[in-house]
């Protein structure tokens, strides 16, 4: 396919500096913990619709209230597809609401499998599908996250099919939760952690530019790990998920923003969403400022931290 | 979730001995290879609608004609997730068609998350969601598949939930591409593979009783590991993906059926769907011929092997 839209990390370099925001949103809608409003403004046929809408009304209030101090969305892809047809209905909605508001959106979905199978993955999340019956559009993502375990002929196949539609793929490297400790942080044989492993193989699939369109996701969670993950991955955006309900601190994170601004970006999610539930007041007020003081101290680390 | 089900264990023994197979189909609908009956019956409005009409007509003709000699279906959900929400319609449709032929249905997703994510993966695929206008059924598949790489406490939700719902979890061990020599085959500091290590994890994550509903993906395309793999997981049932289009032989794969024929389950997908280009005649009849061969071939290695 070939596009107009620039590649994925000159597009978000471009973003991040435009909202001066390095915040991910994350939309991950529990439909049993809703914003009231969205409750009540349900609608459809059975509970799998009504449920669908409500979670499309939830995540799109959320985009109106904290999506101006953010620069990207990123839906957890589980929390729809329980809802079946319509929660893929209600995924699609959302993103084009993000869209329409100016945000990039990152699918995180953790896929990885064999060659046809990963295409497939790719066309769902930021391609196309060809048909007999015409073109399917995927769900058209600006990058989406993959699991590396299967190997490097599993995370080429996505790469490929991204850059082929200017979008990007954030590659799990060293995660955010306790059992990052199992096989992640194992000791190779021949020097070094898996994690590492990893990351070196995310650095060598990295295309030409200063900022990659191969990123990694880097738990916000083990920041003495931060500076040796950008030693080894110097031009890769570092997601960086784990910050508040997980129990990461912004402050430790400055060496993901080496390569500039757009080299790091911190992903919340319940600790914005949820925020009126600890300060009181609209849950769209303490969203909003939620997410602009979270925006306002990773801007604060500024570049080259 | 109670339930008047067995558990996924010894539902699947007891319909191996009844149909007398351990072929598990694979459902990997590409829209632009589809059997031309399928082609021809599509309907509905717009390209996504037609096409998933069209890979639901497809998989159920492949399901009447491959299904009598096989015991599961395996869908590979990024075929019918590129379809968006019809696609997720026609997944619900075949996994209700193999439901009434009395296939069991085997998720093939390779999911992997954090602890919330986790479950709401589960919640999808084999269990139900409580939402304010009331549950939501999930896929009602009988097991899915499970990538490690992100810890213990990511695979233990999946398996605890899944257990809850009767059902089982297929653990990604030694995979079937050429990439399962990047990471998989790593040698680790302290003695064996990041595979074995999974391997001894998988084990120990089992239940009780001779089978377990911790089973295995075990790649038919490295034949030399299989008794390694049983060793180090005596109990697990192994998914063998690889037979056919990705080279493996089913006559090597004797010792993943050690302990009994639900022990080894051989999954084909391209090599039974396109039968009929190569043999000449009916779809449908090429592919229930293939399926009948390879249900013979596998039989033949008896139990114990």
């Amino acid at each position: 396919m070939t596009s107009a839209r620039s590649g994925f990390a000159s597009r978000l370099e471009a973003a991040v500096e435009q909202r001066q925001s390095q915040i991910v949103l994350g939309l991950d809608p529990d439909p049993a913990r809703l914003w009231p409003q969205a409750v009540e403004a349900a609608a459809g046929d059975g509970a799998a619709a009504q449920a669908a809408s409500a979670v499309e009304a939830h995540c799109c209030a959320l985009i109106d209230a904290a999506g101006p101090a953010s620069v990207a969305v990123k839906p957890q892809l589980a929390c729809f597809e329980r809802l079946g047809a319509p929660g893929r209905g209600a995924l699609g909605a959302v993103v084009a609401h993000a869209k329409a508001a100016g945000l990039l959106v990152l699918a995180d979905g953790k896929r990885g499998d064999i060659d046809v199978s990963a295409a497939a993955y790719a066309q769902s999340l930021v391609g196309q599908t060809t048909t007999p019956f015409g073109i399917v559009d995927g769900l058209g993502a600006d990058a989406f996250t993959a699991n590396p375990y299967m190997g490097i002929d599993t995370l080429s196949v996505l790469i490929d099919s991204a850059r082929a539609n200017d979008a990007g793929v954030f590659v799990l490297v060293r995660t955010s939760n306790p059992g990052a400790a199992d096989f992640e942080d194992l000791e190779l044989a021949d020097g070094g952690t898996l994690w590492e492993r990893v990351a070196e193989t995310v650095d060598r699939l990295a295309g030409e530019g200063e900022l990659s369109d191969v990123g990694a996701v880097v738990g916000a969670t083990a920041p003495q790990h931060v500076a040796r993950m950008r030693e080894l991955m110097p031009r890769a955006i570092f997601l960086l998920p784990g910050i508040g309900a997980q129990g990461g601190k912004i402050e430790e994170l400055a060496p993901a923003f080496a390569p500039g601004r757009a080299g790091g970006l911190v992903s919340a999610s319940r600790s914005i969403v949820f925020a009126f539930e600890e300060q009181g007041g609209s849950p769209a007020a303490s969203a909003r400022a939620q997410a602009e003081s979270l925006r306002d101290a990773a801007w604060a680390l500024g570049a080259g931290g």
